[in-house]
């Protein structure tokens, strides 16, 4: 427990009214989407960098933990106090869009800004912030970050750290550095911002964040292609990329995942199919869309797509994509506990990789339904088995393991989008040799060399 | 002078063949494009990995200095050896192209391939590699992602780091590591391969490198347009990118570097226009270029375009990229010594800027021709003055660190693409904080702790 005389000056910075440390409101701040509980000692709003520095100064100075935290949606447990401490929210002070500047495509954020209500605002105005992660309705850009979280239009636009030109930050010393600026091009200093990112905020805490835009494209159109095999579904993903084609998104179902939406549902999906490949093409003309598509069907039916509908309208291109939207919470039908990972491989990996899961799950006489983001090749890998039964959560993480180490030999990481945290971090030393954890601790203890600044996470420790 | 037990040593090593110590080889690998010379001790050719590190760890265990160096092309000193040393290079065997995967669009090189031969051999398989700095027919992949290497088309294609995947690498200590990976996502573990480009071979030694490929487009076509003052020019450009077109490249001269061009080869240029204007727009459909174009021409024309004209072919295309294919040679006419420079801003400040840079010419009666990327904000800054001439030379110096300050004051940074080496480490204390810069040593630190890779550049020691 905390010295309260910490607390105090806590207080002293940043008001009586930015700091809890009453039971109900440390609970509210000690979990994530991991499930996991960790109380803090207390959570603190910040109402500006300034708040901060000095915060993290006398953090510093007195050894004591402090865990940046978003909307807690993350999966692998970065936001958790796991070593208690101090828990730094944003959502009621450093939550505002700073600077949407039209003439450079760029806007200035605080960290506290969620993801929908930053891509509501540039669109208003005829521009365009991709990251899309499942999450975006209630994830913040600091998170976002963070993380370096991805989306379903990665394929095309790339991930948050794409958008990133320039973030300010704090240091664990209370140092205030910008890192970055609002140019394509900067070349001057090491790169900073490019090791914050997906950092997990271990490194430094986010104050702003400047993000490159782009024009919203003039429109979009939505397909689908049914596939007798998941393996010829995936053949069809990587030759569509390689083919010229650059879909938006290009998200697959495979059966398992197709029968738990449709018992869910009764969407009338196809329950026999191999899997479902559900695709968007964006543009600004009629006749460059159309292109795109015909490609698309092209390819899809040289391998196998027995049935390619492009939607006629919105309502129709929501049909399209409601499997895909509801596949998540429809995996319930196979289980109460759901063991989730987001491993991602080059995407020619991808048939022999779900072959692969699909060996592991019957070996254990499980459930392993997979859906995802198959256009970048990443795939969530839904391990599912029953959580009152102590035996079968063991198996699960055998199951789990054995996943993990098919996605490294195949040339793929533990993580395409979550992160390490908490979750991941007993098997980073499947995926990282001793030189390259060595070296990471090096970055970490030249940024944070008294380690106050969210510990033990990513396998650090 | 390096002690002859350590040139023995490394010839056997790397083999009799595979290390020069003889003054004229010695004095071919002590300059760059900045024309100052350093000359190393030795020059060593490692044949693979094994060697870099034998090397590494060899020059870290007797603190020899050693300088990494790709094709000798940078404009700030990067791979000089300012402090002596071992030079490595690797033309002579960590030169090949390993891998074109065209299944997940990917190229994997050796650090010693120079940029042109990659984009030509991925062409032939109707892949892209975009990033195409003026050295392209030189300079190397190891050397374009030590510097972050831009290029004319960085305004639509963006630079190195947007196609660097994944870089192993050799630590000072001689321990490997791969940092990245063959695919779009990889957030497990700190961004290594993003801390080391850029990093000017200062922290580790690159000997593989994963790039991202996209498919080339089926075509492109070149306009031009003239205009009036640089001012309407420059406005021009930034309402063309936030109007929602985005050009391949955007590229303009002002009237002084017209005039240089007309002066060295009469092409008829239009000697009294402020500003000329070369774009080249690309994709995969004729509408989809002329809907382009008319945008473009659109917007110029409201900022006072007189002249614009669409290239019919390619030999058209030629002459319009003429002037500025020839702009840097060309102004030579105006003094002996040019000290060039590539400072960047965000591209609204880009008509304020060049108001700014024209009273400094006036100011110290000298001139100051511009020209380059201003689709990025990128401005190749050419101060001339008469190299014979110790004052003249003064004065130009004087007007750079004026040049730095109104970027600076700008948004902007000092480099946009050539790096910071030695030629602009004075100058960094004008660019970043303290605290910036103590960070900027504590990451050098932790990599290279014992200092010996590529010291005395970036301002950091």
């Amino acid at each position: 427990m905390i010295d309260p005389k910490h607390l105090q000056h806590f207080a002293a910075v940043v008001g009586d009214d930015n700091i809890y440390s009453d039971k109900a409101h440390l609970l509210a701040y000690s979990y994530d989407a991991t499930r996991e509980r960790f109380e803090p000692d207390a959570v603190l709003f910040p109402r500006h960098e300034q708040d901060v520095s000095d915060i993290l100064r006398y953090c510093d100075e007195h050894g004591i933990v402090i865990v940046p935290r978003g909307a807690g949606s993350g999966f692998t447990g970065g936001a958790l106090p796991s070593h208690g401490g101090i828990v730094l929210a944003f959502e009621k002070h450093m939550n505002k869009i700073l600077e949407i500047d039209m003439q450079n495509m760029v806007a200035v954020v605080q960290p506290g800004v969620i993801n929908m209500d930053l891509q509501r605002a540039v669109e208003e105005v005829g521009l365009f912030y991709p990251p899309d992660p499942a999450s975006q309705d209630y994830s913040t850009i600091g998170g976002n970050v963070s993380e370096n979280a991805g989306g379903m239009r990665a394929a095309k636009y790339g991930i948050t750290k794409d958008y990133v030109m320039a973030i300010r930050a704090v240091l664990p010393n209370g140092d205030v550095v910008k890192a970055g600026k609002r140019t394509i091009k900067d070349v001057a200093g090491y790169n900073i911002a490019g090791i914050l990112i997906a950092s997990e905020g271990t490194l430094a805490v986010t104050t702003e964040v400047t993000l490159k835009l782009i024009a919203k494209p003039k429109m979009t159109k939505t397909a689908m292609g049914v596939f007798p095999s998941v393996t010829e579904a995936m053949e069809a993903v990587y030759k569509t990329m390689a083919s010229g084609v650059t879909p938006v998104a290009m998200e697959f179902l495979d059966n398992l995942t197709i029968r738990a939406v449709e018992q869910t549902f009764s969407k009338g999906l196809p329950v026999d199919a191999g899997a479902i490949l559900v695709t968007d093409v964006d543009g600004n003309l009629e006749p460059d869309l159309d292109f795109q598509l015909a490609q698309i069907e092209k390819v899809f039916r040289e391998n196998g797509c027995s049935d390619f509908v492009i939607a006629k309208d919105k309502a129709e291109a929501a049909d399209l994509w409601f499997a895909r939207r509801n596949a998540s919470q429809s995996l319930a039908v196979y289980g109460s506990k759901k063991l989730n990972e987001d491993v991602t491989v080059p995407r020619s990996a991808l048939p022999g990789l779900l072959e692969k899961f699909y060996a592991i799950a019957e070996k254990y006489d499980i459930n392993i339904p997979c859906f995802g983001h198959t256009g970048d090749g990443n795939v969530h890998t839904n391990v599912m088995v029953d959580g009152k039964d102590p035996e079968q959560v063991k198996i699960g993480y055998k199951a789990i393991e054995e996943v993990f180490q098919a996605t490294i030999d195949m040339g793929g990481t533990l993580s395409g989008e979550h992160g390490i945290g908490l979750a991941k971090a007993p098997y980073m030393g499947m995926a990282f040799t001793d030189e390259e954890m060595n070296l990471f601790k090096a970055i970490k203890k030249a940024f944070d060399p008294n380690n106050i600044l969210n510990p033990n996470k990513m396998g650090l420790d």
